[in-house]
């Protein structure tokens, strides 16, 4: 049997991430755009407010007009106007003048300050009174004084959400520059394995690896595209393999790594020269998880335990994705978390433990997300971080506080 | 002036929900199922493990003849066959005979333990030296004993992950029954507004609030449709409506709902006898959102300010969409925070802030997602929750637990 030499994870993951690439910028429709990675900076075309407008709904007027107005002195203006919303007044307020304005409607000309609609009261003969004074540039939102035109509001790298979606239509962008998605093939082998519709038969099992990997590149922001099965033919297994790198920016094999009898994918590495960068990983689960490189595509071998299967994408295909995309962050995100439960296992190596975490009061809380002996099946399902227990730790107690690993 | 009488926010949610509707149930690939709603309970076709399975790679044998093994009494066993993974063994297994097992494989007839690799000396003469004694039914995963055949895995109303997929391609689903997602209408009204397109004008603005909602709704997991703006003409609106309303399940209208001149939503819901569930709420921001019902399609009236427009969706909206997608969780997500900054301003009024959310340590720590003056602009992109704080409160002290509302 291959003798390997495992690595440490951080030292696995740091060479897979010496081979990423970065992928090139595609413009979409903002209609389809929430979600995806702003590939540019998202900078304001113009000056917010646009032009000077008022915050309220009220009368524009000239300030020293009202000099001298109150409860017992009150002043009346002639009203010479109306702006309705969209609409601008194109003449000039003169002395003793008022124009009654909505809120956001561009200040008219030589108005100098909003009185709010509710300090004033409007006569039925087109005057309103006015027992106030008014300050100069009282009451004005001043264009520019929110956001200056050709500044950096949203910074590239960032996930569209729909606030900044809000904030590409206010700054017209029709079409969005986002990162374009990596399209990655997946392959399943494993001559025990039956596809989804085949009848159970003893000895075999469903392939589900597949399935699952092809959300979980869904869910990191990849594209996935399923090759099916490899035959158990070395020949026609290259082949394919071949075929499928024309069309794919990175490969995930499931199965087929571990150290056994018929395992072809060593073979398919060396028949094309493929550089592997690990092919053991001192981790609990996913030891036998390997990373290759070809002439600059990764290809991911993934453990056929499901388990190990998910744990080695999250954390060595993940971080692929996110750097091709351009993204701030690469990578899970870490946090901390006080454990529910006891962990008492002692952990030879570094553990990532299937957990799901929850808002409990103000505080974190995580537990293993499998109940009792089902642990695979519903683990899996429950599952939105990893627990991290680093190697050499002694088990920890309900209370503790943990490192995990944000799966959403 | 109309007059409107606001009702609580609480109030208001509970009249918006007594009108809810169930969607119906659609089968899908299980390749575009990830993100979707589980419409039926995932139910377990087979036991787990499906047959008596080997947990370990090693040999099947007969517990009885390893009686008296030992380092000292070693006794050697015939190897008779070898099942790799997906294989089966045919014949049985007769005194002091052996198979080698791969982890995974059924138990051979006859075999009623596992010894593993490790524990066992492989000789060439195809026999197999064991030198410690095992017990009946050791090392056997019995067929069943994760799960049980009929099982519920995974209950409907769950939304559908990775992890999810797995189990539903283990149990056979290549089709998967999720929930339809509801169709709503998009339409923004508005003279200022302009479209993205156009280049900008004095006195108008773009309109942001279509594309935001669009977005809103996709990620609350329905389906858009924009009807672009509505025409200030109401026999033309009128009729544009009546089309609209017979190709969606619900129709949201941002802007038109002040009490202001040109405000043409009220007349177009009287012209259609849809019933007013209410058109003042006791909150800020949104406090002039309308929600009517019409032959039992809700229509959302929702505020031309941007804020109120984002609020009033999550408020009022979503939780018609998970309503309708029959989610085991209707409407945003409560949890504690920890204040991190002054929040001095009292309230009058409930109100709903633009909060971002962190993990900080093992806390969750919360502060409005604004940045000084740009509070609309910048605090629109960076907004992860809504911060709740009661009417009548007197202002919240940084340190203080709060109330927040998740968006994601």
């Amino acid at each position: 049997m291959e003798k390997r030499t495992p690595i440490a994870v951080d030292q696995a993951v740091e060479r897979v991430i010496q081979c990423r690439v970065t992928g090139e910028t595609e413009y979409i429709d903002i209609q389809l755009a929430n979600g995806r990675i702003l590939a540019e900076d998202l900078i304001a075309d113009h000056d917010v407010p646009a032009f000077n407008r008022s915050p309220y709904d009220g009368y524009a007027v000239r300030a020293k007009d009202t000099l001298g107005a109150s409860v017992n002195t009150v002043i009346t203006l002639n009203i010479v106007g109306h702006i309705g919303a969209g609409s601008v007044f194109d003449k000039e307020i003169k002395r003793m003048e008022a124009v009654r304005i909505m809120t956001g409607a561009e200040i008219p000309n030589g108005a100098d300050a909003v009185i709010m609609l509710e300090d004033t009261n409007t006569n039925d003969d087109n005057t309103v009174q006015i027992s106030q004074e008014m300050n100069f540039h009282q009451n004005i939102s001043f264009q520019g004084e929110d956001v200056e035109k050709g500044s950096v509001l949203v910074s590239k790298g960032t996930k569209i959400n729909p606030g900044i979606i809000a904030l590409l239509a206010t700054f017209g962008y029709q079409k969005v520059p986002v990162s374009k998605r990596p399209v990655f093939g997946v392959i399943a082998t494993g001559s025990e394995l039956l596809e989804i519709h085949q009848p159970l038969e003893k000895g075999k099992i469903r392939n589900s690896n597949a399935y699952m990997i092809i959300a979980q590149i869904e869910r990191a922001g990849g594209k996935a595209k399923y090759f099916g099965q490899l035959s158990d033919d070395l020949d026609k297994s290259i082949k394919k393999i071949g075929e499928i790198l024309n069309e794919v920016d990175f490969l995930i094999t499931t199965g087929g790594v571990s150290v056994g009898d018929f395992d072809l994918l060593p073979e398919i590495y060396h028949h094309f020269g493929a550089e592997v960068l690990f092919n053991k990983v001192a981790m609990r689960p996913g030891s036998v998880t390997t990373v290759a490189q070809l002439d600059g595509k990764l290809l991911f071998g993934l453990s056929g335990n499901p388990s190990a299967c998910y744990v080695g994408f999250e954390l060595f295909a993940k971080p692929i994705i996110d750097s091709y995309l351009q993204k701030q962050m690469i990578g899970l995100k870490r946090a901390h978390a006080v454990l529910a439960v006891d962990f008492p296992k002692s952990n030879p190596f570094d553990r990532f433990i299937r957990g799901h975490v929850n808002n409990v009061n103000h505080q974190l809380e995580v537990k293993p997300s499998g109940k009792d002996k089902s642990n695979m099946v519903h683990s899996l399902a429950n599952v939105n971080c990893f627990i991290h227990l680093l190697g050499g730790t002694e088990g920890y107690k309900k209370g503790s506080i943990v490192d995990i690993l944000l799966l959403d």
